[in-house]
Parts: C-alpha cells; sequence; structure tokens
C-alpha cells in the first residue's frame, strides 16, 4: 500500500467563480479521486490552510509519495514545514510537482535554482512527446498525447540538468519545454510535470490522470533512511597518526 | 583576465593558536598567494567579519569565481548574502567550495541536500585517484596524489549525483570519499574539492593548489546571463485561443 | 515472475583444476542456485560452447533480466549473438555485467568505451562502501559489506559516467573503484557490479548474492518497446512546403 | 591553433544535380570555409572516397576535432577507420556529429544505441530553442533561431540521456527534437549537432555556423590521454595476501 498525500494551496478555487466551477471541490479532490481508483494507493489530502499546512509530523511520516500543487500563495508556505518537507523527501520520500508548483519553495529548495520559465494562458493546444516510452512513469501512454487548450510554459526551465527528462512538448505558439522530468534528492525520487492549471479542466484528462498515477508509484520509496548527521566515524582499519597541532577538538558545525 | 574572490571565514585563526601557527594571515592569504602566481588571475579576499561578509553588490558584480572556506561560524553568513551569492551563480559565477565547507549555506543552498558526511580528525594518509586525467581540473596531476596527514572525509556524501566525479580518495583507516566533483546550477559552474583543514596544511601543497588554480579557470563564466524573470511571452506563431473562463487574470507569482 | 538467463563464459571451469575446485558446476550454477531461491524469479543458464551461445533468438525473446560473466574468451563470442543481445537490451531487456565481464564485447558495445581498469591478484581485503542506502539495488547492504580476499580492480575505470553509482570499493593495497554503476542504454537499464573471480569464492557471498537478486529485480523492463526504425512521419499540423529542390528521394540510410 | 579535420560523405554532391547546385564544392568545403574565418582554427577537410578515407594515422594524430557529416554511405566507412576514430575520440579528440550523422558508425559505437529518429522532407520550420545560454557552445545565439525550410527530425530519438542538451527544436508539423546535445566517452567530447541536409543550404546560415566555431572550441581537447591498458598494478600500500588456490597465473584478456 502506498501512502498519497495531495497538497493543495486550495486558494484560487475559494476565491474565483471561475476556477470553482472547473474544481468545486477543489484541484486537490479530482487528483485524489483519480488516485482513489488504483487498489494499491491510499489516499488523503492536505491543504495550505489547515494547521501546519496539512503537513503535521504525523503526516509526514506516515506519507510515502507527496503531490504538490501551488500558485497565488507560495509565499504563505511556512519556512519550517517547507524544510520538513524537504527532509523527509531527502529521507525517501516521493515529491510529485505539478504545473504552477515549478515556483513552489519545496521545488526551488530542492532544485537549487530558480526554476523560472515563460508562459502564457491563451487556451493553446499542446502536444506532450513521450521520449522514454519504456519508463514506468509513462507506460499506458502512446507516442505523445495532446491537450486542446492549456496554459504554455516555455523553456529556458530553469531546472537543474534533470536525470531523465521524460516528456518534452510542443506549443502551437511556438515554444518547447521539458514537460516530465525526473531528479534525486537524498534518497527521494522527485517527478515535475507540466500539465495543470486552475481553470483548462487538465486534472480530468485521462493521460494526465495516468501518468499521475504511474508516477506515484515510481516515486514511493523502497525504504526510508534516517538522517544519519555527520558523526565523527572510528578507523576500520589500523592507521599511523600523525601529529595535529589543533589536537582533537575540533568539531564540525552542523548548521541544522 | 579572471577575477577571482577568496572567501574565507577566518575565525580559527584569530581563536586558535595552532592555527595561527599554520595560516599566520588566514586560510585566505595562502590560497590567494597561490591564485595570485597566474599571470591570468586577478585575486581579492573577503571574510565573515567584514561588513556584508566583503561581498558587497559591487565586489560579487565583478567576481568571476568564487572560493569557499568555512567551518565554525556556517551560521553566521546572513541569509541574505547567500540569497546574493545563489543569484550571482545562477547567472555565471564559478564557485569552489573548499573542504569543510560543504556544510555551508551556500553549498546546501545550491545542492538542494544535507552535504553530511562523516569525518575522523587522526592524521592519516589520503590518495586522490585522478579519476578523469582529461579534465581541465586535473592536469598536471598525475594518476593519483597523496597527503600524509588529513582529516577524513567518509562516504555518504549526501550530494546530488555529480555532473563530474574527478577525484575519489582512499583513506589509510578504510573509507572513500568523493573528493572532486562537479555540477552546473543555473549557468554557473560549481566544483566541490575535499582537501583542507585548519590546521594540516594542506593548502600548501603543490597539487592542491595546482588542483585550485585550474578549477578557477575551468569555472570561470563564458557570459553572465541575467535572471530573466518569469516574462508573460507573445506567441511567435499564430494561435487558435480557446476559451479560457478565467480570462487574463492570471499571474505566475514569484515568490522571490 | 522476472525471466533471467544467467550467462556463463565456462572455460575457466572445464579447463583448470583449481577453478573446478571452486566451482564444479560452473559460475552460472552457483549464481543461478542464489537466484532460484526467489519465488519472482525464473532461472536458466546459457554458455559459450552451447550453440548460438545458449542465446537463441527463442532464449533472448523471453529473457526479462540476461546476467553475463565471461573473461579468457570474450574474443570467442560472436559478433552476431553481441548484436542481437544489444538488441534486446536496447528494447528493454535489462543486463547485469560481472566482475571481468567488464571487457566483455556486448559490455562494450553497449558503453562505447574500452572499460579498461586496472587489476591484480594478491587475495587482499575489499571494502564496498554502499554510496546510496535508499537504492532497490542496496537494500539489505548495510553502510559496506567486506570480501576478505579479492582480486583488485582500479580506477581509471574507462566508462561513461554512470547514471549512478551505488558502490565505491576501498582495496588494502591502495586503491579505489567505482563497483556498482548503473546505465539506462534505449529501454534497457544496465548494472555492473565488480565482485566475482573464478577461483575466489565470492559468488558464494551472502552480500554478493544480496545485491545480485536485488538488481535482477531491478533490472527487470516493465515493457519491451520494439524498435521503430526510422519512419517517415506525417505531420501532425498543417504545414507550409518550401521548395526543396531535391524531391522528396531522400531515404534515411538505417545501416542495420 | 586547434587542428580540425571537416569530414564529409562527398556522394550526394558528385551524383545528383540538385545537390551539387547548392554545395558545388561539397558539404564540407562550405563548412571548412565557415571555420577557417576563425584565426584560432587551423582546418583541413577528408572525404569517403580518399585512401582510408582521408582518415590516415596521421591525420587522426593531428586532429583535434572532427567534424562528421554522412548520408547515404555510412555502410561503406570500413569498421577499421571506425576503430580507429573511436580510438582517437577516447583519448581525447572532440566529434561533431552533424545531421543525418546521427546513423554513423562511429556515431552509433560511440553511443551503444541505435540513434534512430522520424524524419520528413517537407521544407517546414524549425525554432530551435537555447537552452543553456551561458554554454560556450550557444555564445551568440539569442533565445531562439529559426532556420524557414528544413528536413523535420523528431523524437524519440534513441541516444543515451545527453550530459547536457544545449537546443531543443519546434517544427511546424507539430514534433520536437533535442537538437544539440553533449556527451563525454573516455576523455573526448563529442556535439550532436541537429541542422544541415543535403539540399537546404542549412550550412551557410550564419547562426549555424556561429554552432560550429563555438562547438570546435568547446570540443577541442586539453591534453591527449594515451589509451593505459589494463595493467597489472602493484600495491601501493602493505597487504596480506591470502592463499589463491589459481595463483598469479590469470590474465586479463583484452580483446582488442
Amino acid at each position: 500500500m502506498i501512502r498519497v498525500t495531495v497538497w493543495n494551496e486550495f486558494w484560487h478555487e475559494t476565491r474565483h467563480e471561475a476556477v470553482k466551477a472547473v474544481y468545486p471541490e477543489g484541484i486537490h479532490a479530482v487528483i485524489a479521486d483519480a488516485l482513489r481508483k488504483e487498489p494499491d494507493l491510499e489516499v488523503r489530502t492536505a491543504t495550505l490552510d489547515e494547521p501546519e499546512h496539512g503537513l503535521t509530523d504525523d503526516v509526514l511520516e506516515s506519507t510515502d509519495v507527496l503531490t504538490w500543487w501551488g500558485h497565488m500563495a507560495h509565499d504563505q508556505v511556512s519556512d519550517e514545514i517547507v524544510k520538513k518537507v524537504q527532509h523527509r523527501v531527502l529521507c525517501g520520500m516521493g515529491l510529485l510537482v505539478l504545473h504552477s508548483g515549478h515556483f513552489a519553495k519545496i521545488f526551488r529548495t530542492l532544485m537549487g535554482t530558480r526554476c523560472s520559465l515563460k508562459w502564457r494562458e491563451a487556451g493553446e493546444k499542446e502536444r506532450l512527446w513521450n521520449v522514454e516510452p519504456g519508463h514506468p512513469i509513462t507506460q499506458g501512454i502512446g507516442e505523445y498525447f495532446e491537450l486542446p487548450a492549456v496554459e504554455m510554459y516555455g523553456e529556458r526551465f530553469d531546472i537543474p540538468h534533470p536525470d531523465e527528462t521524460l516528456f518534452i512538448s510542443w506549443f502551437e505558439g511556438g515554444e518547447v519545454f521539458r514537460s516530465g522530468c525526473t531528479w534525486r534528492r537524498g534518497h527521494g525520487k522527485i517527478f515535475y510535470f507540466r500539465p495543470g492549471h486552475e481553470t483548462f479542466p487538465i486534472y480530468y484528462d485521462a493521460n494526465v490522470q495516468r501518468v499521475l498515477v504511474n508516477a506515484v508509484r515510481w516515486a514511493a520509496p523502497v525504504c526510508i533512511v534516517p538522517y544519519p548527521g555527520a558523526p565523527n566515524w572510528a578507523p576500520l582499519e589500523p592507521i599511523q597518526e600523525k601529529l595535529n597541532p589543533y589536537g582533537k577538538a575540533g568539531v564540525v558545525q552542523d548548521i541544522e
């Protein structure tokens, strides 16, 4: 059983009628429903306005894979929670970052870069090419799939070179984008997936849902590795100690 | 002319007699002297206790490559300066992170991981194997070089998989370490180099100095790329706009 | 059910009494026995002197993961069979290359490099450090494991930069080695694992067997992707054809 | 001074009037002319029908960077010459593989994959997005550049995951392609660059010529590293030899 927590900012849906019309229960509800159809996934949701954004220690420690959608309130996510989520990813929790989550604090923190891109809301066609048809995340997707009306994201996407590039998008307006990318950070697996928006009904799309289900399974950890700290480690072989004028007083300063 | 800024915490040398005995003018002075022998390098230094840690906007904007040594006062480096250094690296400035700098805020920020490791101060022998003899950073180094008495760093080193692994260390006490690693983040090149310590006189070693000189040249940018932000981008091809019930009001929220 | 074919050169064991003493039924028999303990693995063996080296089309097409051990007769492996194995890997079959298999034609063909290394048969101690404890292949292995008497392999190992470096070895005689490395080629996953020898009884070691079992499961494909060739592809969008003086006569020449 | 050899199959130009009309002296002549404008490049050419394809030992040993264009006669290139070129790349020579060279024996040999792709000769528009504006190869290129009428190449491009992806193409007909990719193999740097064709006059384009000049400089080696073979290596530290029943007779079999 893979334990999934679907996180959503859930502000657009409570503030804008146009968004509520598309996602009356919130984006998280639609994503969670799609995942709940799978018998091996145990799914709950969490949102920004809950205490600790719904990401208490208990929740994080019982989450195998976290999905993240945010947009207008990235700066409302507390740095302390971001640090806890980062810690959990580094120990092995999988993370799926969706669409406008490219600017989420947790994604930037794990990438070390700005994660900026070009964008345009014009309702144009997108075709996502499946560059790695043998990968677990792309199973069930053909050579490509199309979304009829989307917000465009264009390169340069300011990310570290991905470990794997699974999808590359073609946009009607003339741009391209690395739309499905994976990285490992610590012991956690990270997948960024471009599709999504608050008014275009992307998360109802069957191909998008298929990729999300596949990605959850791919990102699930085989084990959780506790943080070992920076141990002062005894030698495993006999050594000839040479004089160290500073003595043994030195201590590695771990700032966390 | 490559403009180098050699940064040093400079606390050990002002607080501990044993360190002062080895580095009377500070670790930065020895590193800077080694670099100054090269006619194509223009070298200055900066330290923690200077205003803005010596890393003012003017200094950063006129720095091509920054070298970083810190140990006991990582948490004294201001988050604002770290953010500025990160910004400059992402725009293209090279960064050399030395020895205990593995726990520096700037390195952790760029890596997204904890950068933890095992350690032992026993004055044992280290042999650094040159895994990439065709790389610019390893020129002038043979199959390996040795340091007679060092602090040990052992795996697992909690870093993202390097783009290149140039040196792997063998330690007398039985450990191994990826001692020379490169990454690109944004438009900047980053090199982590393990050797160094505040009392073992590592930075006087000819091979270590050779690697530092090589790495400065390797890390120098071919250009500085200003941060483009996240522009709303006009289409380059005619598009058939489809209805977006949300309209054009959506704005990407850049939290920085 | 994962279908595994354990391939062995099987020449040392039939020619040298000292080898026969350690592996009376052949190295493949010991590896196959270890894998057969796992209920989800279906295991058969194949050897050099069988017709088509035991790797007929039928065998390859019903193999999910192939393990490869060879040493003294690499040049006796037919180029045609190598090409078939390569084809099957590119379509998705997993490949485990063991010890002296570093010089096997199939490994060199997939790597594109010479795969050379240093070596010494002195029966010294090896300690394999587990660099990625969160990886499927390293499950059940602690921080490191030791082999008391081995043939040494030393860097530089002439391989393309691995996608993942799972084990780094420390040798008593002073060398290091990237002992567990992964790559993807086409749709297939490849794992090189250093331990092994024809007289040191390495394949009886519990940790080595554990890694082999883990690696077989890791390398098993999620699907087999047939070779698509180089199709002349019709446009998916309307295009404005411009004059091509050469006309449509051009044909991409696929040399295979 | 960087010594460049521009290799061309030179069959289309001698057999097809339409090609001769575009490249009367051959594709190599146009590429060589573009490179010769640079004072630091020393340029010669070589073609398929010359003895040893113009790639004698003398030529290869005095070549820093080789560029490769072929299309209709890939199978006419001798395996022996391919092996020599591979050897030289692994020792450090740079290699630029152009357009239909994706199916050249030398490229497939170095990649280990089939290097297949989709294609269409319809004279459509291509827009190459510059994904890495801080990279030496993309200097002088803006956010993108366009070619008005090209042969399309579409994904999936069957290559190992590149070390760097510098250009991604958008095609009028709806496809995308990783059009500028780098890899290191052995000590050599490899750049694949998609643009080019025998009748579309791509190699006269200023942006294409700029990329070629940049790439030659990027690919030039800092040193040539001779092949070390697989040496039997004496220990650097004292070891406790354990009994090896096979004795010291074992020899690593290098099949080359």
